[in-house]
């Protein structure tokens, strides 16, 4: 029976966390509906405030879901995705099982900006290919990501082309490109309302940007991507050998 | 000359992206101010909505500040961590040149729950240490931790010791506890009022949450902890060696 303490953690974040954990070992098991409001607060002897803050949070995570009628009901736990896949979002989604499938939202050839300049090493003036792709995983949205790619190393590429789901794939096979080293950043971020409307999730939800530079031969940068993934569908996880001498 | 395309994507959508890239490039440079929004409307030929949506999305993502009579700062750039960082606070806070320290918000001894007897593989009534400590770089809030840890392994631990920066560290000297694995999950989130509270942050900003199980031999996990990290400070690398055969 979990007790709430009196040192000094607000009673809703000792909630939120006890929750969380119920779900996490399926003693909330999911799709099913969790205990009411009232049945709560008479758990843990406490008003109504706490445990709707707790919940709300849990909801905004994407553990909980709201349904109409039904109550609050446990969402199938997150799928988890070893860190190597964030090279191939392709595979991301295949490992889970789903059908990857794109949907081009803009394919532009423009001149190079500054920043495409800098990023890809080109020469100012250069034109590249610029396109927005909606990454779907079993025609869920799931990813919208932006690619930079020089206009010069492929220039026949077609927006039908890229509506293919591998680019690394066409490169190598249709344009001889072969990528052999990549550079990933992450970093939380939150939905805009554009996003927030392509994805089908809150403007504000939780979401992970991603920036990648991938590499052919020498060091030569060929493709700068940013994408946004859902928040409540991505879990990442790396292990790792200790250091000998921890710092 | 950037400009703006009629190709289904919003104007805000599009204008947070150049921006984001002058600051990127230091086309905007740090502790500077940028133009005001009377100058961006013109520069771009819109209205005044799409430019503050654009202009409010990156103060939410930690890229510029608002400041009084002083208009919209570039704040300076976040700092970057190898992923292997992840192994240590202590080390990342470091790397950034700061100077790491504590503050222990809770310190307690509990019968472990079925969540902690779950990932720490103790007997049901087996007791644990938890604690919630918070990591400042300078003085500053970061990372808000909560650790669970064994009882047995080191029954004479005190607040005062967890109060130090480096737990594996104490653990391996005071316990002789050797950690020498470790896996670590990764998902972004969005704080709840409490960790805005104390990291001095806005409810529902960016945070990325990350649960490190730390292993000693024979895939014995010792240390289960939690840690919620302020977005707006956080960047992680990785660099991968592409597959020969990309799927």
């Amino acid at each position: 029976m979990p007790s709430l303490k009196q040192n000094g953690i607000p009673l809703y974040v000792q909630l939120e966390e006890i929750f969380s954990e119920r779900i996490a070992i399926g003693e909330w098991a999911v799709n099913e509906t969790i205990p009411n409001e009232m049945a709560l607060c008479q758990e843990f002897g406490v008003s109504r405030g706490p445990v709707r803050q707790a919940l709300d949070q849990l909801v905004r995570r994407g553990l909980l879901n709201r349904k109409q009628g039904k109550g609050t009901v446990v969402l199938p736990r997150k799928a988890e995705n070893p860190l190597s896949d964030v090279y191939s979002f392709t595979r991301l989604i295949e490992r889970r099982n789903k059908r990857p499938s794109i949907r081009l939202l803009a394919f532009d050839v423009v001149p190079a900006e500054k920043y495409a300049v800098t990023y890809l090493n080109l020469q100012p003036g250069a034109k590249i290919f610029k396109m927005r792709r909606l990454r779907l995983a079993d025609d869920e949205p799931l990813i919208i990501e932006t690619v930079y790619l020089p206009y010069e190393i492929c220039p026949a590429l077609t927006a039908k082309e890229v509506a293919g789901p591998s680019l690394y794939t066409l490169l190598r096979e249709q344009y001889g490109v072969n990528l052999v080293h990549s550079k990933h950043y992450f970093e939380p971020t939150v939905a805009n309302e554009f996003e927030a409307g392509v994805l089908g999730i809150e403007k504000k939800a939780p979401m992970l940007l991603q920036e990648t530079i991938t590499y052919t031969f020498g060091d030569s940068p060929v493709v700068f991507s940013k994408a946004v993934m859902r928040g409540d569908r991505v879990r990442y996880y790396v292990e790792l050998t200790a250091p000998i001498v921890s710092p």
